[in-house]
């Protein structure tokens, strides 16, 4: 017991509410240290928190500090994460190397989901899924978010897959891995920066209590391991220019092959390339994604601890 | 609790056997609302179950009808999914889903093993597996029955996987995920429709009583999360004629490409494309294999629960 | 606890030494059975034990004798799987049928990690991981040890994959399934047969003491559910010549085609060429690598088990 509370540490707020059985969202921190530019990253990441709390829940970013996971980081703690250099992107099997080495790290939507889940945390925010890479059939390129999806009983709100990724083949393993999808108001799996991202959905919900619902499902079932993926879009209106988009993918392809850009280089690559080529339009839609996922994923915090009560600890 | 009973009933008789250690065979109910031609579904529906008690087994057709699971249909119900409109096709991650949406539907091998083995049924009678589609190298469609299956400890009575699909790799999966593959009465894989489905197996019995001692040994061993398949071909009597097979085939896959059918149009497409070009052939060969699926099934089951007595709940 | 007394039988030594927290590493069997020739593979299986004990530890090589899973066979178990014929070589799917079958087996990565975990080992040596292999885009033949890796809690000493697999492909794998890949000394992926393997690492480890921390952290989070796979290379005045290397891989992989060798013949092909080829070489490069890792993984055992006390049965 000692080593597990030196492994994991949960800031008091955040334990309190777990216990009480009232919402709490979980929040990644790679968005902050990696997926993010600064210095805005550093504000982006307290909006976010700011959006979870004003829709009723708290707010609980996961990362590791020192070698200890962090479970709702502090202001400084975040501050840290969000500027400090050598800031290690970890997955789940990341973990304990890096608490070994007492590193600093972020944690990615597989690691915050396994954490996440394993305190009682039921919903969790983020921008975009990792998937299945565009030359998997090749490379075997996969990410490993898929898989943890596949294995890990919680609530993930998103915007879908970035285009970037081989979006059709990321909703088959989606499938194969038994993780339910349901649209957020469409039948349309939503394309990250896109309102659509070129899927039909079998199943969709339009409210927060809809969903709340099926998590209440879920438990009584009892026979769901997977995630329940909530794919929220972005209103047509806030959109990245579809038109814009496509050229610029068709682009950033290209530039992959004439540039010999390949492995762990391609993702920042592609997405560097969307920010400059948009003049910076696709990175506020990012931030636009993650806010409106923290706001829905608090609303169905709340109505699911709502209706559900006090959850046994 | 309370919420655990509204999520799935067991029918009394069924209830009773499971808590008595008496031998149950569960069943899907996909084969009876989508597998096979109204009206004859229903007149199988219920030869499967007499087939089942005939070998001394009680049977459980496993569905949810108004949003609640169903372990043991009676006939009402087994009706009402044999002849509504708009019953939907379950597979594991719909369940919740589908119960919040209080929707009646039908299990697949993947939510009907998953269903069966939370209640304690040891044995499930199915025609065929969900397994590697064709073209999965591009589209990665493989079915959730594999991984489920590679989860579930169950013992899956079927007739291997039907030829449309890529059997060979098919096969790889279950290997990869550790499924036990076991042939009965032959060390050669069925292709469901045919006797011989092309590949060797590592493993062959022959009789219920020596797949109830492997049972008895996965029980003992603690080691096995995954199902233990026994793929049971049909006599070579019965088969559907080799050549009429391989042409039919042929055929079909030519026309998916004519009439440019993809995704989740094929299945059906091939098929119906069966049906009517073998006049109906494949449809009774179709119907004999899960007929001859309960038999054995039941008789594994019986000579398990005999062997082992009651178990533990 | 009657049925699993005979379906599992631990020797006193290794059951006193995992009562008392001390000290344990297991072995495979597969290798003496099936990887070495005869008769050295009996004097190697010796030296194997000795390697451990000499660094402190109790080794546990794990096999099956008629039908009993036996955790640390005695000096006449081991004799008995060098020498019989008929020794059939079990991954964890086929662990119970061959149980009913009263078989004499040989247990591969997979099964080794899957038993050893299940006793409560926490470190296991080997030679080298089964992987993806170079056809599996079209094949889907991929070893079960990766998926066995995925869902086992253990420690497991390797010197990498060898190069008649996709390395690059299996890295991936390991990445998707969550399993950690630390390199002992080194931040280069191993090729069994060659110090660097051609791919990068994100974790490198310089001692057993790290190691032990390491098996320390994940053990306190308790989010690992996947393998610690520790990348033991040799060094490079041990390797196999590089040039010498790639001549004989190219040349192998050319008499694939010439012989139309295919499926499970593959492997078995191709280590006998390189064995052929290499006038031995390749075999002495082999055992060298089993004895370094059963060195290290004593090594590591140690500290684990001195660091942590007695561990909790
Ligand atoms: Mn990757
Ligand atoms: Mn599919
Ligand atoms: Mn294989």
């Amino acid at each position: 017991m000692v080593m597990t509370e030196r492994a994991i540490r949960c800031r008091d707020e955040v334990a309190a509410a777990i216990a009480a059985g009232a919402p709490v969202v979980a929040l990644e921190s790679t968005i902050v240290s990696h997926g993010l530019p600064r210095p805005e990253n550093l504000t982006v990441a307290r909006r976010i928190e700011q959006v979870v709390r004003e829709h009723g829940a708290v707010p609980a970013t996961i990362g590791m500090i020192g070698g200890t996971l962090v479970v709702g980081l502090d202001d400084a703690e975040l501050t840290h994460l969000a500027t400090a250099e050598g800031v290690t992107k970890l997955s789940v099997r990341d973990l304990a190397v890096a608490a070994a080495a007492r590193a600093d790290g972020a944690t990615t939507v597989a690691s915050t989901s396994a954490v996440a889940a394993r305190l009682g945390i039921t919903v969790f925010a983020t921008g975009g899924l990792g998937g299945v890479h565009r030359d998997a059939q090749q490379t075997y390129d996969e990410s490993a978010d898929l898989t943890t999806l596949g294995q890990t009983p919680i609530t993930v709100v998103c915007a879908g897959v970035k285009s970037i990724l081989d979006v059709g083949a990321t909703l088959e393993r989606l499938e194969t891995l038994g993780v339910s999808v349901v649209g957020y108001g469409t039948r349309r799996f939503p394309g990250f920066y896109l309102t659509d991202g070129g899927f039909d959905l079998d199943w969709s919900a339009s409210s927060p209590a809809e969903l709340a619902a099926i998590m209440a499902a879920r438990r009584a079932q009892d026979l769901h391991r997977a995630a329940l993926v909530v794919a929220n879009p972005l209103p047509e209106s806030e959109q990245l220019d579809p038109a814009l988009h496509d050229e610029v993918l068709t682009e950033g392809l290209a530039g992959l092959e004439r540039d010999n850009v390949v492995g762990k280089a391609v993702t920042p690559y592609l997405l560097a390339h969307f920010h400059e080529r948009t003049q910076g339009a696709s990175l506020a839609v990012n931030v636009e994604i993650i806010l409106r996922n923290a706001a829905l994923a608090a609303q169905i915090a709340t109505a699911y601890h709502t209706a559900a009560g006090p959850s046994p600890a």
